[in-house]
């Protein structure tokens, strides 16, 4: 799977927003990070001052994962399908944060084990994963063909007019692939990066780190070819949205990042596309431990903190509403030389 | 000036958006800060689940400061008069936020060193204040004529409909007293309090600790009367803040504090109004150093940390979105029962 080299966001429109931030009125820096944020816009836009996004959009990659049977979440497998119809249905917690911060939503079933039908199966590569702490999570040609479905979709959404996307994920039991992946980028030991997920008990997390400990052992060979990693510990709907973050990178459209299961994509999706990350901002930092790897391996910065481990794209619908006003604050404020006021002295 | 008992906000009602967070369609938990954050309004608004904002109300309240003539800011005392013509005109960073995030903006002109007009100069106590290292900042009378402005425009704001109320300040110069009541109610050295506020340099910033200093020996005396500690080293826009942050509460209503400026007068509000603390949720970190000690003292935790320090309430719109959000999740989501999901295993 080979992606086209990545353009860099325009660095003369980022520096030109960053010096319109000082011809501003306030002072010089008073706005911190939504300074750069607005800037980062600006670079990606290849526009100063950038434009507010028109068509911010969701998608969420869904897929259930083989280890799931052995009790590493608080919730049954099943779940996963359940959650879907209630994204379809519009009553989760990422539909109502889209709505707030006038998003829409795509749900993409990449692996669910159950039928969701049409449109949402249509990228559809297989139900469920293998257990990876014993098994390939999928083969090589499923895995090929998830990176394909999510480049796919981000093709369709630009198409279609997306200037922001939010990647955004469900699967009972992720977290586990998502761990196994982080820890294999930072060689860091198992108990480093396992979390409790959506709230397993002790019992569980100590098969959680245990089954970790197993698919990392796996994992370690194939570290070199990131399609090969995904196939090996990951899953359909991680290689979906490697492939996903990849190419909306391609295509220069720039990403929100969500939390932990996402973020271990992004780390794949650099792999795939180097300087894919240059077109990504972190929403936030997740209450799961690995999701600090992710960002100091990427070298981002998460604008909240706010002890989020939902996924669903629920972090990265949070953060959207300040990425708007960071464009917005370039866009419509006065200079000081509109308003009639010296800089500095 | 005394103010009535402030009640608390309802635990019945904090509780139960508490239990509701565990019956939505989500892990319990699962959306961290957001969850305690719905969990407040619900108290304020004594209504589970909480309702959505319908009008937020930003209030500046605007004055000059003495000291600024002695070169503690980066910018002349007349930018403060030619800011409240920029909130007039909507064309500052206040006004942009507060589009983005649905809120309307009222300047109050409690003491600029300008003719500002009617409606913003109802208000007006004086015309700037002494300085403070070498006078009080204005009488007696004009302190309680302050504080009771400050308490009118609560009253007025709240009947006219005002669900949420969002405080700002503008005032060249302002930090230093700001900075002055922090270390007196904090016992904290100048050097600690001390921040660079509009970006003076470092022959300013040096100036600014000596202000401080001066002010702060003659702060401590008075420290048992907040109404002599904002005559004696606040200055009338700091005791109009108090004054409506103190009668907020008394009127049931949430406020969300902005930074250093409002932060000290919450400070003096807490004074006056013991438990108003309750009904405010602190917006953000702001990258002046005292702000921390005010958070601290009030012991109230940041939403945001973005490195802002430009005042105006901007802080506080930045996080309006987060807490709308927050509501709107409560309100919005359906239920583990409503989805057909068994809630954990």
């Amino acid at each position: 799977m080979e992606f086209p080299a990545v353009a860099a966001p325009d660095e003369v429109s980022r520096r030109a927003a960053l010096n319109r931030h000082y011809a501003l009125v306030k002072p010089a820096g008073s706005l911190g990070r939504l300074e750069e944020l607005g800037a980062w816009v600006a670079a990606c836009q290849h526009a100063n001052p950038p434009r507010a996004f028109q068509r911010p959009r969701v998608v969420v990659f869904a897929g259930d994962h083989g280890v799931a049977a052995k009790g590493v979440s608080a919730y049954p497998p099943s779940v996963t399908a359940r959650m879907v119809t209630a994204f379809a249905d519009g009553v989760a917690a990422v539909n109502v944060l889209a709505n707030a911060a006038g998003a829409t939503v795509r749900v993409v079933d990449v692996a669910v084990d159950a039928d969701t039908g049409e449109p949402m199966s249509r990228h559809k590569v297989r139900r469920g994963s293998e257990p990876i702490d014993v098994a390939d999570a999928m083969t090589a040609d499923e895995a090929l063909a998830a990176v394909a479905a999510g480049r796919a979709v981000a093709d369709d959404e630009v198409d279609g007019g997306a200037d922001v996307l939010l990647a955004g994920d469900m699967g009972i039991g992720n977290t586990t692939p998502a761990a196994v992946i982080v820890a294999a980028f930072t060689a860091t030991e198992p108990v480093a990066v396992v979390g409790r997920g959506s709230g397993v008990d002790d019992r569980g997390w100590m098969r959680k780190v245990t089954v970790i400990r197993d698919a990392l052992r796996r994992a370690r060979p194939v570290m070199a070819d990131p399609v090969a990693l995904l196939r090996t510990v990951g899953g359909a709907d991680f290689a979906a949205m490697a492939g996903f973050l990849a190419q909306a990178a391609v295509r220069r459209t720039p990403v929100i990042l969500d939390g932990l299961a996402v973020g271990a994509a992004a780390m794949v999706a650099e792999e795939l596309a180097p300087g894919a990350r240059e077109w990504w901002c972190a929403a936030h930092l997740s209450a799961e431990p690995a999701h600090r790897l992710v960002l100091d391996h990427l070298d981002l910065t998460p604008l909240l903190d706010l002890g989020m481990r939902l996924g669903e794209g629920t972090g990265a619908l949070a953060a959207l509403p300040l990425v708007q006003a960071a464009i917005r604050l370039l866009a419509e404020m006065a200079t000081f030389e509109q308003a009639g006021i010296e800089p500095a002295h």
